[in-house]
């Protein structure tokens, strides 16, 4: 464990181990407006690192200050690993206790600097958060096995369950760059095309969604200069193109899906709103956390998605609660970890580029809803529910199907340390009522 | 016919009537380096439109000029209907010929300044061309009744053709923005993941594209401000949507799409290259030629999906051409038209936001490709060659059932008015070798 001068409570998301990247606002900024700029979290705490950066000439490495200035984390993340691990480690120096530091590297510039401290630190609650980057492409995997052979199962039979594809690459698609919002964003009921009622004369109809469901995934953020259209990404390389990771809620319209989604995928059932944690946990962070992935024998797939060195996934562990409008705090419905993925972040990067399609920084790569084994494992209601079969107890009386109006979902995830926690931060969002048609 | 004092071939793609946007670098621009800036094409000229409203101040819209000066049209295509009218309405004033202008207005201050002239005008055969617009997200449409029933009937069969929702709404799917290319961007055929060869014990295996195909297609880009999330834009306010119209080209791997694409859509068999011409033609160009849209009454469609004023398609003829590398010229395999298209740009539009996925300017829409009746009107080798099953004659002995290296693929169209076109100018790429696998 790592310990700053700035006091972190043992069960925050956020010590000095984790120190993720986002973008805020404060709430009172007279100089400057409020625009948004680059922070880091710290406990209770943001570090405005642009105004750090400023007021510190040289404690910041220089390859890094132009891209601390800018208001998204793009130029950042175009800047690559070396200066990603740079930049952190003179962070953490600058908020290391001394006293706690044993040979860790210390910088007391800050410390000893109580106007630039008041300057630079911004309570938590007090300010404003952005989406991290602008996204230029955002695609969504399908990577938990359970998830898909949940959701194989009962639509297709167990014996049908996973598509013959499913086990030879990271099945994929493209998803919806411009409705992919920051967590504590309203969500409203969207209304679109369903499918007929029955078997008659009766066509289809539009109507507010009645099957809205949450979707438990984690994101990466696409860092690195990306690589030119035609030039693969290798496998072995591909850690070098992951910046950081983010819990997300792809919102679902489960009735508007099963019409639609023939045969070309999701179109509106997931664009009207993705929600995603403001804050980017890097992967040096979440580094002690690498667990041997789930074995890949039956079949092995193709060389250029086996890495050399073996696969790995995180073990965090991953919650989905609901608090509807008459309960005083969230139930837990989901217990899952992402270290149930079948197929890597780094696989996904391999698989996504084969055929020379080109990654750009600030791209956002989905995992897909993470399921693990066991009901309590389910990462959307479709499958807590079992398709609507089933209703799932959120206690005091209060069961769901489906989400209704109302009800705020909230998604969490952490690392447990030794005495410390690597954790995401919030990322919530409430149904409101749909429009009026 | 409207006539400008620079002389423009009434074979040309783009007379005074015409206009289109684009986005050039001089060849040669010693003063600012060939930045990349904002053009209309006229004949065998581009206009520089940044260095005319410097030249001439007073002479361009106020509201636009800022705009103009951007090094991409998104800023333009953000402003909206009435400046994009204005603006166009003096640059045809200040470039038509006083003595064929009856009453249509006339500014000469360009046509008297001979070095302004010399600074503006640019041969076209000397500039390079760029993307015209910062691509947000890429959606790709499946509109046309013929395409989607040929494909439809040669992997289903005639009786299940088209899919249950296809007469009901716009299938549409999102594609990715990262790899749209103007123009003479060279395509590598892709090396991807393909299906076992049989029923046997062999998996899939990475190789070069067998099946490399084009599909012909047009594509709207989006302006004006962008709906916010959550509030979708009515049928009836869906042309104050459209910016221009550019040509396609959709570049399928079909023996990868075949394998990868159940249950979520195409991926990375669409995600190498997609190639649009780099001028884009106003809604206001092409409005002389609307006619009306094929009838949509069995079924019709929802409200939502109805405009008042009923629906209209555009007149434009449209060829794909192939020159393999002994050639001396393309010939042509495709005669289609964009009035087959079943659903227009504005009911994608109304689809597209229905659940309230928000539209930003500089998002591309594209149809999907238009087939139109007839073996001859087939906008893919998928369709002309039957999956294969017969060749498709380039002349000369020469044949073709999919793409092979070094074959140039060009996308032509245009309207014809009286005496004059509104065309497309280039939509072209040559294949070139997979990389080593």
């Amino acid at each position: 464990m790592d310990v700053s001068w700035v006091e972190v409570d043992p069960a925050s998301d956020f010590p000095l181990n984790n120190l993720p990247w986002g973008v805020f606002s404060p709430a009172a900024a007279p100089a400057s407006g409020g625009a948004p700029r680059i922070g880091v979290a710290l406990g209770d705490w943001v570090v405005d690192v642009a105004a750090l950066a400023a007021g510190l000439p040289g404690a910041l490495p220089d390859v890094a200050v132009a891209a601390l200035g800018a208001p998204t984390l793009n130029p950042l993340m175009a800047l690559g690993q070396p200066a990603w691990r740079a930049t952190r480690a003179a962070l953490q120096a600058l908020l290391r206790s001394r006293d706690a530091a044993g040979d860790k590297p210390v910088n007391d510039a800050l410390h000893d600097n109580a106007a630039l401290r008041d300057a630079v630190l911004h309570r938590r609650s007090d300010v404003t958060m952005h989406l991290p980057a602008t996204i230029g492409d955002y695609t969504d995997f399908y990577s938990s096995r359970a998830h898909a052979t949940n959701v194989g199962t009962m639509f297709r039979g167990p014996d049908n369950a996973l598509m013959p594809n499913w086990l030879h690459l990271p099945v994929g698609y493209h998803g919806r760059a411009s409705s992919v919002v920051v967590s504590g964003t309203p969500v409203r009921r969207p209304v679109g095309q369903v499918a007929p009622a029955g078997e008659g004369d009766g066509g289809p109809s539009l109507q507010p969604c009645r099957l809205l469901d949450f979707e438990l995934e984690a994101a990466v953020f696409v860092g690195g200069p990306g690589n030119p259209l035609g030039e693969p990404i290798a496998i072995d390389d591909a850690s070098d193109a992951l910046f950081g990771v983010v819990l997300m809620n792809d919102w679902s319209a489960r009735d508007v899906q099963k019409w639609e989604y023939v045969p070309l995928g999701p179109f509106t059932a997931k664009s009207f709103a993705t929600t995603i944690s403001p804050w980017v946990v890097s992967l040096d962070a979440l580094a002690p956390f690498r667990v041997t992935a789930p074995p890949q024998d039956d079949p092995s797939p193709l060389p250029y998605l086996v890495p050399a060195g073996g696969r790995t996934v995180l073990d965090v562990s991953l919650s989905v609660g609901i608090r509807g409008e008459s309960m005083a705090a969230p139930a837990t419905v989901t217990e899952s970890n992402m270290r149930h993925l079948y197929w890597t972040f780094e696989q996904q990067v391999a698989h996504h580029t084969v055929t020379g399609c080109n990654l750009r920084p600030g791209d956002l790569l989905a995992t897909g809803t993470i399921s693990g084994e066991g009901q309590r494992a389910r990462g959307s209601l479709l499958e807590l529910s079992w398709k609507g079969t089933k209703e799932v107890d959120l206690g005091g009386g209060v069961t769901r199907k489906f989400l209704r109006d109302g009800d705020e979902v909230f998604m969490g995830g952490y690392c447990q340390g030794d005495g410390y926690r690597v954790g995401f931060g919030d990322c919530r969002g409430v149904v409101t009522p749909a429009r009026k048609v």
